[in-house]
C-alpha cells in the first residue's frame, strides 16, 4: 500500500497525534478560502458531534487564522497517495474505521428492513464532508438514519474555555484549529414493541497554531428506548455493552452507565428518555492511551448489530393494538422533547446560523404525539415502563 | 358593590400601582408557608407567562423573605368581600378580565366545534392558580387549549438583574416579590386549510419590601400559522388585530407586528413560524398609564374571536387530500421545533424542577411529522407557503 520513499516525503507532514511526544514539525500558510468556508464548518461540525459538549464552542467565528484546509488536503492526499493502516494519524483511522461501520450497518439494516437507505454524500469547500443514510417508511423502520461527518474548522477562545472545563489537556490559546468526525444513528421502528435505538461515536483533535496536533479526545455512547419494556431486552443490550467495555477496563461500564442515565433525561417529566446504556465525553490521554481508546470505541461500535438486531428480530412482528400504537407515539413525543430542549448538540446546532438542519433532525421520528394528562392505567404495562423511566435500573 | 365603610377598612392595603404615586403603606410578615411554596409559585408561572422574558428569571430560588401569600389572602379577601371594579387594583381587574374572556372564548369554540372542552382547575398553597381548558380529538379542532394562571411569587437577585433590561422601571434589590398572570391559547384545527392560532396576553407587578407596588407592565400578543396560505385570511387577522392597536396608537401595530416576525422565527430555518400578528412584551408606564394600556389589552383580547372565528368558519370543511394532510404535519413539526428549540418560556418553564408540564405543552399538537429532505415541489401552494415564511410580507 505505502512504498518508504513516498512515506518519507509526507511522514513530517503527518500529525504526530495521537502518538505523543513529537515536536510539532509542520506550518501552514492561511488559505484564500478560510474566511468564508469558516461558517461551513461549523455547520457539518453541528450534525457530526451533535452530542458533543464541543460544538457548544462554536458560537461565534471568525475567519479561520491556521489554514485548517491545508490539513484537510493534506490528510486527503495522504489517504490518495499511501492509504491508511496503524501508523497513519488517529483522525484517518477512525474516519476509515467509521466509514467501514456505516456500510456494515447500512448493510445489515437494508437486509432485516427490505428497504434501502437513501444515502446523500456532501463535501465541504474547507475540506471533510459526510455522508447521511436515511430509510423512511420501510418494513421494520418508520425512520432510520446513519450519518457520518468529518469537519475540519477553528475554535474562538470562548469556545476553548469552555472546552477545557472538561479537557483540560486543551490549549488555552485564542483560536485552535480543530478536527472532528462522528458516526450518528437514530432508529425508529415501526412496531411498537420494538424500541428505538441511539448511538453516537466520535473523535476530536485540535492543533496548534503551527499545524501540530496538540489535544484529543474519543466521545459517544448507546442508548435504548422502548414504548413497551421488555426486561430481557434491556438486560441484553445492557450485557453486550458491559461486555464490550469490561474488555479493556472495569470500570467503564458503570461510570458510562451511570452517565448515561443522567445524560438521557427528560428532568422536566421527572424521567428517562429511555432505559439507557453507555455515554462518555472525555476518553483522552489521562484515562488511556489513544491506541487503547481507539480499540475500545471500536469494540462499541462493533457491539452495536448484535446488541441490538435480535432484540428488533423479535419485536418487529408481534401482533400490537392502536391503543398501543398511540402510546408509542406519546413515547415519540417524550423522545423529540429530549432531542429539542435537552440534547446540548442538537440545540446548539440548531442556533448556529446555516446548520444543516436535515442531518441534526434526522434523529426525530416521522410522527409524534402529544395528547394532554395522557395518564397510563394503574398497573398497566404502560405504567411500569414510567415507573422504570422514573428511576433507572441496574440491568446487569 | 362596595359600601363605602368597607373600602375605607382595605383601601391603605390595596396596591397603590398602577395609579402611581401613592406612597407604601403596607407591611407583611414572613409566612411559614413561604420556603416550600416559593417553588410551586414557579411552577405555575412558567405556564402563565411562558412567553414572557420574565420566566428566564426565576431559576434559583430561596425562600421567600418578604410574604406574597398575604396579598394572595388580601387579594381574596378583596374580591369576596368587595368585589372588583375601576377602583380595584389592576391585577384583579386584569384577573376579573381574563378570567370572562376565557369563559366567553370557551364558548364560542364549543359552539363551533360542537365538543366540549375539558376544564382543570387549580389554586396554589401560597395564593394564585390556574384553569386549564382543553379539547382534543374535536370536530373543527384537533387540539385547542385556553388557559389561565395567576401567580404571586419572588424573583431572586439575579433574575430581577435579567428583567431590568427590558423594565428600568423595575426596582434593584437583593428578592422582589411579584404578581403575575394571563391567558394563553393554542387552537390546532384538523382541516390543514385552516389555520393554527396562538394568543397570550399578560400582566405583571413587583412590590417592595415593604409590600406596596413597585413595578408593573403588559405583554402579549397573537399570530397565525397556516399550512396552506390564503392571503385573505392573513389580511383579515392582521387588519383585525391592526384596528384594535390603531385606536390606541398608530404606532403599536407597525412596532408589534415587526416584533412579532422577528420573534416567532424558526432562525435555524430561516423562516417564520407562521404568517405572524403582533407581539409585545414591554407596555409599561414609559409607553402609557395602566388604565389606557388595560384598555388596550382588553382591545386586542377582545379582537380575537373575529380575527380568527371567520378564518376557521370557512377553512373548516373544505375538502382536502391525505397529501395535504401530510403537509399540515410536517408544518405541525415546525411549530413544535419553535416551541421547545426557541420559545424562551417554554423553554425555561421545561427546565424548572417541577414545571406543571401539562399545561406549559398544551400548546404542542397533537399529532406532528418529520420528513427527511421533504421538500415542496417547485411553484406549489406549499412552495409559496414557505416563501412567504422565509421572507414576512406586509399585509395591511
Amino acid at each position: 500500500m505505502m512504498s518508504k520513499g513516498r512515506l518519507g516525503q509526507f511522514v513530517l507532514l503527518r500529525s504526530p497525534l495521537p502518538r505523543a511526544g513529537r515536536p510539532p514539525q509542520r506550518s501552514f500558510t492561511t488559505g484564500a478560502n478560510a474566511a468564508n468556508t469558516s461558517r461551513c464548518g461549523n455547520r457539518i461540525a453541528a450534525a457530526a458531534i451533535s452530542l458533543s459538549g464541543l460544538v457548544y464552542a462554536m458560537t461565534s467565528h471568525k475567519p479561520a487564522k491556521f489554514d485548517a484546509r491545508s490539513l484537510a488536503e493534506l490528510d486527503e492526499r495522504t489517504k490518495r497517495e499511501q492509504g491508511i493502516d496503524e501508523n497513519s494519524p488517529m483522525r484517518l483511522r477512525m474516519e476509515q474505521f467509521i466509514r467501514e461501520q456505516q456500510k456494515a450497518i447500512v448493510f445489515e439494516l437494508e437486509k432485516l428492513d427490505g428497504k434501502s437507505f437513501r444515502e446523500d454524500t456532501w463535501t465541504r469547500e474547507m475540506g471533510g464532508g459526510g455522508v447521511s443514510c436515511v430509510l423512511q417508511e420501510g418494513n421494520v423502520f418508520e425512520k432510520a438514519g446513519v450519518n457520518i461527518s468529518v469537519v475540519y474548522g477553528t475554535l474562538p477562545k470562548p469556545a476553548i474555555a469552555k472546552m477545557r472545563v472538561n479537557h483540560k489537556n486543551l490549549v488555552d490559546a485564542d483560536e485552535v484549529d480543530f478536527y472532528a468526525l462522528g458516526l450518528s444513528m437514530v432508529l425508529h421502528p415501526q412496531n411498537p414493541m420494538a424500541p428505538t435505538v441511539h448511538l453516537n461515536y466520535r473523535y476530536f483533535e485540535t492543533m496548534l497554531p503551527d499545524g501540530s496536533s496538540q489535544a484529543w479526545w474519543f466521545g459517544g455512547g448507546s442508548d435504548l428506548t422502548p414504548s413497551y419494556l421488555f426486561d430481557e431486552d434491556a438486560v441484553h443490550f445492557h450485557r453486550t455493552l458491559k461486555e464490550a467495555c469490561d474488555k479493556h477496563n472495569k470500570e467503564y461500564y458503570p461510570r458510562f452507565k451511570k452517565w448515561c442515565d443522567e445524560y438521557f433525561r427528560n428532568t422536566h417529566r421527572g424521567e428517562s428518555r429511555g432505559v439507557g446504556g453507555i455515554f462518555f465525553d472525555d476518553l483522552d490521554e489521562s484515562v488511556a492511551d489513544a491506541d487503547n481508546t481507539f480499540a475500545f470505541i471500536q469494540d462499541c461500535l462493533r457491539s452495536f448489530l448484535p446488541s441490538y438486531l435480535p432484540i428488533v428480530q423479535r419485536r418487529k412482528d408481534m401482533p400490537f393494538t392502536a391503543k398501543e400504537k398511540e402510546w408509542q407515539q406519546v413515547r415519540r413525543g417524550r423522545y423529540v422533547e429530549f432531542n429539542l430542549v435537552h440534547d446540548r448538540g442538537t440545540a446548539f446546532g440548531l442556533n448556529v446560523p446555516g446548520s444543516r438542519v436535515e442531518s441534526i433532525l434526522m434523529s426525530l421520528p416521522l410522527t409524534a404525539s402529544w395528547r394532554y394528562m395522557y395518564d397510563p392505567e394503574p398497573r398497566s404495562r404502560e405504567q411500569r415502563l414510567v415507573e422504570v423511566l422514573k428511576d433507572p435500573r441496574e440491568w446487569v
